[in-house]
């Protein structure tokens, strides 16, 4: 069977299908760079929905590259995200990104309060100052507990990719969460996911390594 | 804000929620393993069309199962597959998941030969007598040669978790696959990703604990 086996070929190609087969009003509706974002998404999905119900707030894009160029740590909620992450351009920046839900004490202390590991591995997040960008593409609960912290002025995120996923809280967490301002890319409703989060991300990343 | 904490409430509550909203027939049509495959798929992309798309071929659950439980390799063919299949059934079992496409030697054959990574990766581990097991999420390229082997004798698999997403040739090489007879899930169309393969083998490594 002939296929396309030019990773370049088949990349440019996908992209071009989905530019024509995207909703033009909604395409006009981005600027050129949340397009990159959104294209991304639907590339890792093909799932034409993520160009209604994912939304920019207080221009994340431009939030998100000044404080990569930092060399900012991350805070992922899976390591699944983790993996999905392009390590090349956060290597050059200096960024790293952290995730405590395997850690022994957290799982204790998850065990004895009865609570979800996101929850207490948010908590420990939040306490480190060096943390300025969090990507939430799992645990509603993680994201609950970091708009509580925000709430609390504990905490100021440069960025927040808020993609968590399900049935059970997840369209909730991220309404309250868009409430608090903070600059984001929130998918509304249920839908989100880890490949939806590295998406997100991994399309600012390559914008960065476009101004070179 | 309230919010459901608890990490096996917010677990059950999700899967009685999708078995309320899901399709009786679609429902019916499906083995009680099947549907335990199926509901963990939605529940991973909150995406109820995958109870359309998604079919079992040649009893792929208990060829499944038998070979997870000889301890047999699995080739995945992104690093968050890997991160992402729960590694306390894997490792009880002896099995373990390998992957090539960030090898040093890969990277320079596919540049070499101007094809995908997952290209040279998936030739490298079909010459691998021990892995049994593939479980392919992301590259169309993957899966159109581990069929192309397959056809040539060279490799035959226990199961193959078929499921690359996209826009140039994953809905092709996913129906090109479906010919061979293999056992195995596939997600017909576009659909598909590394979460949807990270639940599908997740919910078989859950029926394996539940037998305990």
């Amino acid at each position: 069977m002939d296929y396309v086996v030019k990773p370049m070929a088949i990349e440019e190609k996908s992209f071009e299908i989905i530019d024509l087969e995207m909703d033009p009003k909604l395409r006009n509706s981005f600027t050129k760079e949340e397009l990159m974002v959104i294209k991304r998404v639907i590339h890792t999905s093909a799932d034409f929905e993520y160009s209604e119900i994912t939304k920019f707030i207080n221009e994340p894009i431009s939030h998100a590259i000044r404080s990569i160029k930092k060399g900012v740590k991350i805070y992922a909620d899976t390591n699944m995200i983790k993996a999905g992450i392009n390590p090349r351009t956060l290597g050059r920046m200096g960024c790293e990104i952290v995730n405590y839900v395997a850690k022994p004490e957290v799982i204790e202390e998850a065990k004895l309060r009865g609570v979800t590991r996101s929850i207490v591995s948010m908590e420990k997040a939040c306490r480190n100052p060096d943390i300025k960008i969090f990507i939430i593409g799992n645990a509603p609960t993680a994201l609950f507990t970091l708009s509580e912290k925000i709430r609390k002025g504990e905490v100021k995120p440069d960025l927040v990719i808020a993609v968590p996923v399900g049935f059970v809280g997840a369209k909730e967490s991220k309404e309250d969460f868009s409430l608090t301002g903070i600059p984001s890319v929130v998918v509304n409703g249920r839908k989100g996911g880890s490949t939806i989060a590295v998406a997100i991300f991994n399309a600012i990343l390559y914008l960065i390594d476009n101004e070179r």
